[in-house]
């Protein structure tokens, strides 16, 4: 029996999510039917991180394990070729057999797309959130250094149910402009639940001047989601990467 | 009656081209009948660039003629009321009523987008070309440089049915590396049918090492489009801009 680890990226605008659910396909079930239809056997694999409906990735991590004779670093090749074209496995390879994904510890990276232009781009429309009113990113910028850094972020979390503890450390927390489009990067050692999509909706309200930069501080110490700002768009969002430690 | 301009962006991933046809939607098509439904005439536009199936565009350009009160620079946001999201109109106008975007002298502006990495990356799957093998984009600028300036592009040209001339001049055809994404950005006074795709194939052709970038410049003295490469797939293809000296 082999543990094998993949990253796995995808499109996620026809899926309900990453994690199964009674109501609609989702991504983990599509690759659970892929390496059972590969392997020949029954395979539930476990994810890293269970993404909502319409948010995107580039370096989701899944283990599963398995008695097949593909070599762990030639899954990915061949799982590919059963997998549609919005779901793409990108590299595989074997693992402990006690690695978990969610229990190793690791540095997850986001990207928050803003596509701030009058008007729409059909082309970026299921990759960014449109933001037609003008954003001061420097303003964006000076309210994201009080973000950086372990706090409680109570107050950019939706649910915290079976949650511990609310506090997390963000590592780095940047905006660029590439053309039309301004990217929020934010690098951290785990996300409460919606968190990245309430930063970045928080950012877009100081960006459009209704919080100054110093109130999100304030929104920070509050500790209640209801003094944040409202829930970005899914499909800007997408989970860039998982980096393990060792493995 | 008044002759109104539209700047017009789209996805081409769902369409079967610009042209009306019989078999399939097209983007002419959905525009006329969002136009009709607007101002209550029967609308008919006038295209500047027929793309092909599955082609996209930021920057293609339509006039239609009307008695409608709508002011011509609000016709934008009027008519992307009732366009589907994969179909936008970014800016209008009025323009003389005998102004016509195919006869008017223009300067038009591509984008080719490839993919060039070992692995697929779901998110672009819809806007570039992946070419898993290794590209040498040097070799590639130096055949770009052949094909730039005033040449009979008969090579690079599919079909030249109603065409009197197959000179073009290429004004500039750049190459940028963007991550794991090769652009080539190509700008002239007029492109023959399918000749920014065949570039693009041939380039790629060039990249791996099928062709020396000298054997472009024979291919070009060829004159027969046997001798170049495959056109490339369309989804890389997007019409960045038309621009018009007047007006």
């Amino acid at each position: 029996m082999k543990r094998i680890r993949l990253t796995v990226a995808y499109d996620g605008t026809a899926y309900c999510g990453w994690q199964i659910q009674p109501n609609g396909i989702t991504i983990e079930e599509v690759i659970n039917r892929a390496l059972s239809r590969l392997t020949g056997e029954d395979i539930a694999v476990i994810g890293a991180s269970r993404t909502d409906a319409g948010v995107h990735a580039r370096g989701n991590v899944a283990v599963f394990d398995t008695m097949s004779a593909i070599p762990p670093e030639r899954f990915a090749y061949a799982v590919n070729t059963v997998l549609p074209e919005d779901i793409a496995v990108v590299k595989s390879g074997e693992v402990p057999g006690n690695w978990h994904p969610r229990y190793a510890e690791s540095v997850k990276s986001y990207e928050y797309r803003i596509l701030n232009q009058e008007m729409p781009d059909p082309l970026r429309r299921k990759d960014t959130w449109h933001v037609s009113f003008p954003l001061d990113i420097d303003k964006m910028r000076q309210a994201a250094a009080y973000l950086t850094g372990e706090h409680d972020f109570r107050s950019f979390c939706s649910i915290h149910t079976g949650v511990k503890s609310t506090v997390r450390t963000i590592f780095s927390l940047d905006l660029d402009r590439e053309d039309a489009v301004i990217v929020i990067r934010i690098k951290g050692n785990g996300f409460l639940y919606n968190m990245v999509r309430i930063i970045a909706g928080t950012l877009v309200d100081v960006g459009r001047g209704f919080y100054s930069p110093g109130e999100v501080r304030d929104i920070l110490e509050a500790k209640e989601r209801k003094r944040a700002g409202a829930t970005a768009p899914p499909q800007g969002l997408i989970l860039s990467s998982i980096e393990y430690g060792r493995n």
